[in-house]
């Protein structure tokens, strides 16, 4: 078990950086770019960042720890969260080496519980099966969060971090919907900036 | 003179588009991205768009018009924010002509008051120095607007708008700091996305 990150307090303008990528075609060759939105909180946007990684390549953790290491905002952040653990396709992020890379908490949010063993079958066609499927368990156990009271749940899973404080700050961080707002915004300037046409906005 | 819109009254959740260039090498051949962000007031941000302009081209007023009309939020959208009014160098954009193409009020915001003498003299060594200096001219009167009782004033020129409600508008969307809030993450959004290298990220 990694060691635990621990919070004297979560100050409510913690500054979280939230990674999503852009749309991009499924089995294409290419690369797919993955923004980083810097936020202080759930309130103000402080960053953005820009990586690219390869469609369904084996890049996605050590593209992410190069544009967090080299981020001028490197300084400030103290967590890190995740719009899923694939990126590009099965780009899988592998999260406890994301955390010793970064030395920052990991916290992987969706909003539907994943299928593991959907996920286990699309990556059996892959090469490197075996480093993928060890990214993919890396995450650890997955975790339902009810953001707001009568809202519908996601599904977290923490690396660094006791999942009563990932809890504190996915609750904290969350103003706009249910999900954190760093992850929401990522995704909207992610799809946003996608570069085929016709899907020039969203 | 144009025809004003006039709002009956200014809802605190009206979207504005605030449009901003990337960090580009000055006179280099080349594109450079312009970034709309769509924002409810000074708050939450809704939206993102993109579209790519000639450096020191003529191309802005139509780029900036196309980007505007096909995005899925155009019928939401009250009011366009330019950050000043040249683009990618001196790609200037005609605020009268993009205010008759989307059918949306213009204001131009800069920190510093515009030296309309400089940048006439920087355009006198360009092709389309006419066509460039009436857009210039497209954009009116400069007035000084102090969004903060005690902060730095900021400038404006307005287009299809009465200066008062403009004020106003600025005024209540420039919530995180003296520019609206719009403005303010598009300049964040463009410089973080910059494509060369060292420049990843701000």
């Amino acid at each position: 078990m990694l060691i635990q990150k621990k919070f004297r307090c979560i100050k409510p303008e913690i500054r979280v950086l939230g990674i999503d990528d852009g749309i991009f075609i499924p089995r294409a060759k290419g690369l797919v770019d993955i923004i980083g939105v810097v936020f202080r909180g759930g309130r103000w946007l402080d960053g953005v960042m820009r990586t690219e990684v390869d469609v369904d390549g084996i890049d996605a953790t050590d593209k992410i720890a190069s544009m967090i290491l080299e981020s001028s905002h490197y300084q400030q952040l103290r967590i890190v969260m995740l719009n899923g653990i694939t990126f590009a396709g099965f780009n899988v992020v592998n999260a406890q080496k994301l955390y010793e890379k970064v030395n920052l908490p990991i916290i992987i949010i969706t909003r539907d519980k994943p299928n593991f063993e959907e996920i286990r079958k699309a990556l059996e066609g892959l090469p490197y099966f075996e480093e993928r499927w060890k990214a993919i368990q890396s995450a650890g156990d997955v975790v339902e969060v009810r953001v707001k009271r009568d809202g519908k749940p996601i599904y977290m899973q923490t690396v660094g971090i006791s999942e009563e404080e990932a809890e504190e700050i996915v609750r904290r961080t969350s103003t706009r919907s249910n999900i954190p707002e760093a992850l929401r915004v990522a995704h909207i300037i992610a799809s946003g900036l996608a570069r085929f046409k016709g899907r020039g906005n969203i």
